[in-house]
């Protein structure tokens, strides 16, 4: 299909497209002539994959940018590549923390430490903003969110045994990204059910 | 202390702290002359509540507006108060959608569906992006992750029945918007945790 019929199937500008040939996040077209490109499904499916990633997740056109560049050439390790991935993600530790307090909820979790990896920062801020508006944070909060997380990730991770590298991959980088909001969504439907289920309690 | 000292202590300009008490997000300062007012300890406290809200949790200021504004005046029924705050979270679904792909997981995890709650269009719209990137979904996928947050929503729940109604509110409000991106990290962690055990494995 030409440009202008991608752009009507996929809703988004012809502008837009050119934006995302320029900048690498869509593959150009096969020429079949020196004005113009034929564009396939794949292109439909990759436009797919950014609204995914911009749209719902919210996430910067430049970050986007990062992921989509670790599925087409994912690095030599895939913990490399995970760590990538993960650092395209919020919240954004712009410089080096202190991370004592991830430090220790990571040792209570029995979770791997690596100072290198960015979801270490991502843990330390969190917890920092727990505290600072007052929340609880200590060990039993720790397991109640840790040892479920175990869980949802070793179910996760089971799959991609069966996979190709690329695929692995492919799923590892987006499915850590796009279950996100799956999680916080059923989360907060599940705080919604237990209000529900509550007897009324009169105040006194 | 003066308006000086508060912007001093919180790291925040004095320019920055007007605007929260034009806003409403801060309270005014006890008035000591036409000229001045008197800050205390429950400012600092405040300006670290909107810190965590807008810098680590990254929500815009209005929907910060919004929370703040849920906490000093809940409304009459805590389910009301718990769904303005969750439509304050990203996801932002502006327009109503059709939602039938969350009525059935929400069917499937055997919770409360109520078309009017935010999280409904949150779960949809997540579950689309999930779709759209070529991403498994299906029931054994939904029980993955709606399980273990009823077992979490439980836990999380179970302290606000020794609490009074305001010290309910700011804990169901605040703690559904900031452990959000404590279990999202852990999550992170876990899934490296998962690879770093795993044997490596030459590829064919």
């Amino acid at each position: 299909m030409k440009i202008s019929e991608l752009s009507e199937r996929s809703g988004v500008p012809v502008a837009t497209l050119k934006y995302y040939i320029r900048e690498g996040m869509l593959p150009r077209g096969a020429a079949t002539s020196p004005t113009s490109a034929e564009y396939d499904d794949e292109h439909l499916a990759r436009l797919r994959v950014i609204s995914a990633l911009a749209g719902v997740r919210g996430l910067p056109l430049s970050r986007v940018r990062d992921i989509l560049a670790l599925i087409d050439t994912p690095l030599a390790d895939p913990v490399a590549t995970m760590g990538r991935a993960v650092s395209a993600l919020p919240p954004y530790v712009d410089e080096p923390i202190a991370d004592d307090r991830a430090r220790t909820a990571i040792a209570w979790a029995g979770l791997t430490y690596d100072p290198d990896f960015a979801a270490v920062g991502q843990l330390e801020t969190a917890i920092r903003a727990v505290e600072n508006a007052g929340l609880p944070w200590d060990e039993a909060t720790l397991h109640r969110y840790a040892d479920p997380m175990r869980d949802v990730a070793a179910a996760e991770v089971a799959p991609t045994a069966r996979q190709t590298p690329a695929e692995a991959t492919a799923y590892a980088v987006l499915g850590t990204a796009l279950y996100e909001p799956v999680i916080l969504a059923l989360r907060r439907l599940a705080h919604q059910h237990q209000l529900e289920l509550r007897p009324t309690v009169d105040e006194p």
